[in-house]
């Protein structure tokens, strides 16, 4: 009898080894030292290994956790409060934006981090100003971090239209050394849980010589950048008018394009423009549900994926989306694609689900520890109880349906348990590590004062919520 | 003191009377006799009127509600087996739905009901071929069936490609007869919560003379007929090669465009025809995620409504959808329209939710009866609970951001509660007159006989999701 920590037994895995699904069944999977340490048959699996713990997971399909890869959490505390409108910056999240102080926004970030979690996320891709807190709590719930602190350098102020940004090197350079602070506190704590990106906002809002700096430090640190590319009409118009070429263009002679470099977006690029991207080596994150509210647009990510480049997805942030729900965004990558292409045999189920898994592993580069349950991989796995109605009934023969139904009727709440590193960290409703009542509580509190601070500058910029505000809409 | 039946206490309605949501605070509504008897002061309701029970939904948001206008619930016994594919009826459900039997469809269209109820639907749009038992057991729980029943005259055989579909007049005189049947066996049953319509499949499927005997025998009963409009290229062709106009112009032509007629789909519809049906007073019912997956397309609902018309909402069928939720089909709807568009001012939350409330009851011509929280409409209503993680923070000031939260980012577990006629059908996650175990167990005894009686048509077809199957992707 060899020891071992856990044997998790499941009628269904879907592995996602391989260029599919990786299904596999008659198995149990071992983990040990919070990795995954192979598939034993599930016939023989109690009589060959002693284990501390045995999850019978007798009627649910196993999976690896998913990933999102890029979210601003902390916006979770602004749910709502943005979208319906162009121009969603000035006239949806500006008024408040500009009024909620750092410590509503870790609430926000607790609240959104739960509902991830609530739904399957394991790994969360979060991205802001201020990141200590939430590294805090991701350790604290046992989820993995793979978190990105945000350096900007133009100033922060109105523009006219058609004004260049200011720099403040000052600025930037503050914001990129807080950037190599949190990296050195919290790079590999939680161990090695969580990982520190460095954030550069977007090429429009740093000058040549910070993002370069930045990039060398990336580089010497072995970690990456997460970065906005080519994310809307706004930046193509500031990189043209100062340096007279598109951003991706600007980005590759700059030589900004390559491994290190996540590329968030691709909002306003072609499909030529993100397949220079995608050979590059970059990966490459899409937001189907945030992009889809805040612009209408469906982002080039097949044209990417079709020239060799992994995507993985992102939920981005709950003022324009609204939720942190990445099956939700598997459903809408794979219907957007269909409708932008108007062939329903565009990004079938089973490829967004690899976007979620081990697709977005490797576009974010963690493939050789997360993205698929494999000997070896880190034992982040999650559960899905087939017995909800959404995923019924089950079929195995002539076919499996249970990648479709996960991926186009799942809610969320089919998702019973979540395990990071081998561990349980949420199981029948209920993220283990915290009270969330408290987490709710704590966020409520915010809501008075933001709502009174922010209803003047509501009502001078008077955008399309403030309308339907006054007209009985909302 | 008044005695009356029911207070519902919740610090939020959206009653949806009026041109937006009818929001209201401070007020109570007050049930008798399955109506609503209006809304009262919440200070003074306890002192004004004595209530055979209070609803207490003190962290609730209550609303219509929601109707999903049109479903194929019996397909749900085979959810997630047709997906992904091109000729979604042929390579994808043919090999299923030709060895499913009617006490297959009827177990399916328990689970269906049940998750749609669960989800927030309490009027169910259902169609198809034999519709008694859908009847019984929307009776059973306690829910309003919209229940139309399929005639079709064209014989089911295979055609050729560019054949012209072969009538059988007969066969259609049988259905037509057995509708007839229906309506005298359930229409007005269930205290008048079951309504039966009449169902010609669609323009290509029956001939004039037997869709003019429809109509007559429809108007006569003042019901309603519930049809799919131009569809697809399928019956344009049809519609075209036997009379020489597309289906929208023949079906104008032969007078079959007024407000009886209540038009699915219109997947094969462009802008002008769209408003051509919306002008002559019908109802549109649009089905975004079934569409969406078979055809990849987005139906042009928006130009029906701008031409005056009033359009639901539907869920269409499991294999292909593949789910009946109500919230789902309001994000789909509004995102699908903003892509479409380019637009994110496009289909606005507000006007999503509409149409699954009281623009969908003007669509299937029961807005007298239902579809907003008014005095003398029945007491069909929801509550969602806004502390689940999905719907917070709340905002009331200086905009309230529930409605755009219920929309782009709840799931469904966030409805807590249901009632039909002043009956609370469903609560805390049970729709409470059926056993949940019993109806998943009922339908899991067809599964074997169909997954063994559709192998080898499967194979021998071999659409997509046979070649997913030989390549593990499913």
């Amino acid at each position: 009898m060899k020891k071992i920590d856990m044997i998790v037994k499941a009628p269904h895995f879907f592995t996602m080894a391989g260029d599919g699904v990786g299904y596999q069944t008659g198995t149990a999977m071992l983990v040990n030292g919070g990795k995954i340490a192979g598939f034993a048959d599930s016939a023989r699996v109690d009589a060959e290994y002693a284990a501390e713990e045995t999850l019978l997971l007798e009627r649910h399909a196993v999976l690896p956790g998913f990933i999102d890869a890029h979210m601003h959490t902390g916006l979770a505390i602004a749910r709502g409060l943005a979208q319906d409108t162009n121009n969603w910056m000035m006239y949806g999240l500006q008024p408040f934006d500009n009024v909620i102080g750092q410590s509503a926004r870790d609430a926000g970030s607790r609240l959104a981090i739960v509902e991830a979690v609530r739904a399957g996320t394991t790994t969360l891709g979060d991205y802001e100003h201020q990141m200590d807190e939430v590294c805090a709590f991701i350790k604290k719930i046992g989820a993995r971090g793979h978190v990105t602190q945000l350096i900007r350098e133009a100033k922060r102020r109105v523009y006219d239209p058609g004004e260049l940004y200011e720099y403040d090197p000052a600025m930037g350079e503050t914001a990129f050394n807080r950037c190599l602070a949190l990296y050195d506190r919290w790079h590999g704590e939680a161990d090695g849980r969580i990982r520190i990106l460095f954030g550069p906002q977007g090429a429009d809002f740093l000058s040549l010589e910070l993002l370069l700096k930045i990039q060398k430090a990336a580089k010497e640190r072995k970690t990456k950048i997460h970065m906005h590319v080519q994310q809307g009409d706004r930046e193509t118009y500031q990189i043209e008018k100062r340096y007279g070429k598109r951003p991706i263009a600007w980005l590759s002679d700059a030589g900004y394009l390559d491994d290190t470099l996540i590329a968030v977006h691709l909002t306003d690029a072609n499909d030529d423009e993100a397949a220079v991207v995608a050979r590059s080596g970059a990966g490459m994150i899409v937001c189907p549900g945030s992009i889809g509210i805040i612009d209408g647009v469906v982002p080039p990510s097949t044209a990417f994926q079709d020239a060799g480049g992994n995507c993985g997805l992102g939920s981005d942030q709950a003022p324009g989306n609204n939720c942190h729900n990445i099956i939700s965004e598997m459903k809408s990558v794979a219907l957007f694609n269909k409708i932008k292409y108007k062939n329903p045999e565009t990004m079938p189920a089973w490829r967004a689900l690899r976007m979620a898994t081990i697709e977005g592993a490797r576009a974010i580069g963690l493939s050789e520890s997360i993205g698929s349950l494999e000997e070896g991989k880190r034992a982040d796995f999650i559960a899905v109880d087939l017995k909800k109605p959404t995923m019924l009934p089950v079929y195995t023969a002539p076919m499996r349906n249970i990648v479709p139904n996960l991926v186009y009727s799942a809610r969320g709440d089919e998702v019973a348990l979540s395990a990071v590193d081998g561990r349980v960290i949420y199981r029948d409703g209920r993220v283990l590590a915290v009270d969330e009542e408290t987490v709710i509580g704590d966020l409520e509190n915010f809501v008075p004062d933001i709502g009174r601070d922010a209803t003047e500058e509501f009502w001078r910029i008077h955008g399309t919520n403030a309308e339907f505000m006054e007209k009985g809409r909302l």
